[in-house]
């Protein structure tokens, strides 16, 4: 098992799935699963953690992997190990490096938030290729980003660089599970959308049910994902000014709803964006498919 | 002369003033000259271009110096040698670089941003020493801003990274002059600063004067430094958490006007911040003066 030793079992953990991937020294994912990420009132600590390790155990089973690269939803402190993901509520502080090198005691365990993988994957292989300043963003129940600048990843000395879902588009904006105030995700993750949308008598089930809508036509719909592209794309903005970006690559499950989210984010930054060197930038969507968070975290550990 | 090669001339180039040095090979500034810049009807690109060049002429006289390092008010675009900045109107893709090399044919010129020299001295010799995520920041005219990131300045693809004047705060907040709609400067720079107090009745001539209200108490001055330090703070927040910043260097005509205006940018970024790792963040004033620019420029060309 000469190889054996270059083996990364790769995870990736956001507020509404697990992902736990196998990939070999090629970049290539041998094995991959995914489960929904454990949620609800009773969901302790302990319980998300059991989940992750569950689902390691399934995927890589009883190998010798010498590296566990995690992608985890922000905020991350790679310093000290810990995560308090603002969407999974069950996790405040929790030492999830530690958690991990007890699962696997003599593997190296490195930790990223949970979208830098996906853009550096992008970037290396997938839409993101030939981009010179790059953002890697994925909406979900979260929306969080990840920078790839000059070539290179941008985690940030705690490890929380691309938080885009934090950045604040309106003085006096909702309030938001972070303690702040009118942040993108008030406006366009994926529960906002839904709870704006009720707010205005829509009565469908959930996100996809949502995006179905708004292909259909049906105004409350259209308004509500008009409302949060166009809050999303303030923030894009703000990253576009602030890092020179010439890319934003789309991931997540909105990604895959395709240009009914797109076409209004593309329009919205459009008609927001001024400067010349912020309307170079292209908005287009991920590429690589459910396997980029795991192919990502493994290139950053190695 | 054997160190007459290592002389740089360095030029900042700024809406309110233009800064020239002559920095040696160990960083001193050996002379240094300010002037306005010239504005207002009739002053048209030459007339500004020929302001610069006789500045230059005044300060480094008839030397032989192998670079000049450009800092400019942006936008710029370092890939072409033009600048475009919002606040030197009849500047437009004005070919900065080449009237520098008709100046100095034998010399290499090197164009920044404004700001990104200031923040890379600053780092080095001053305020953002130790900082491992930095924003220089100069409120005046415009707002402008630049990066070090891991040690390392952060320019952008086409020079602008930084741009802190242009991020959104506000949906629907006022227009811009760059295009957008609700950008920071709209709220924070000096001009917009006077024009809020004077909506609201304040008298005076000035943004020095209109400090030294807000010094003395005079309640429509400390509301409108309030405002602009509340949309500032927001701006910093998007900043903050999109490269995980630990620093804010604040210099320019404001920063010499200390507490009376960090004071309350403190307290609306700790009002406005929630994450933890957006919470560190330190806001100081720059420490090294008006040779910053100059001394950062000359830097970043070696």
């Amino acid at each position: 098992m000469s190889t054996s030793g270059a083996r990364v079992a790769a995870l990736d953990i956001g507020a509404t799935k697990l992902a736990a991937g196998l990939v070999d020294r090629d970049g290539a994912v041998t094995r991959f699963t995914v489960r929904p990420t454990p949620a609800g009132e009773g969901v302790d600590a302990a319980a998300v953690r059991d989940a992750v390790v569950a689902l390691l155990d399934e995927v890589v089973g009883g190998g010798d992997e010498d590296v566990v690269a995690v992608a985890c939803a922000g905020p991350v402190d790679a310093a000290t190990g810990t995560v308090s993901p603002v969407n999974i509520p069950a996790w405040r502080d929790f030492p999830l490096v530690r958690a991990l090198e007890r699962w696997r005691p003599t593997a190296r365990v490195v930790l990223h938030n949970d979208v830098l993988p996906l853009a550096v994957a992008e970037h290396r292989l997938g839409a993101g290729r030939g981009a010179q300043a790059l953002l890697g963003l994925v909406i979900s129940t979260g929306i969080g980003g990840g920078l790839v600048l000059a070539g290179e990843p941008v985690p940030g000395p705690t490890g929380n660089a691309g938080h885009i879902g934090h950045v604040p588009v309106e003085l006096d904006g909702p309030r938001c599970q972070c303690g702040g105030r009118g942040c993108v995700e008030t406006y366009a993750s994926g529960p906002s959308m839904l709870a704006h949308a009720r707010q205005q008598g829509w009565r469908g089930a959930d996100v996809p049910e949502l995006m179905a809508a708004a292909r259909a036509g049906e105004p409350v719909a259209v308004a509500t994902i008009e409302r949060a592209a166009d809050a999303l794309a303030a923030g894009i903005l703000a990253a576009a000014v602030l890092c020179d970006l010439d890319r934003v690559v789309v991931g997540g499950g909105v990604a895959q709803a395709g240009d009914v989210v797109l076409a209004p984010l593309r329009r919205a930054y459009h008609r927001r964006a001024g400067l010349e060197f912020a309307r170079r930038l292209e908005i287009v969507p991920a590429a690589l498919g459910p396997h980029a968070g795991v192919i990502g975290a493994a290139a950053l550990a190695r």
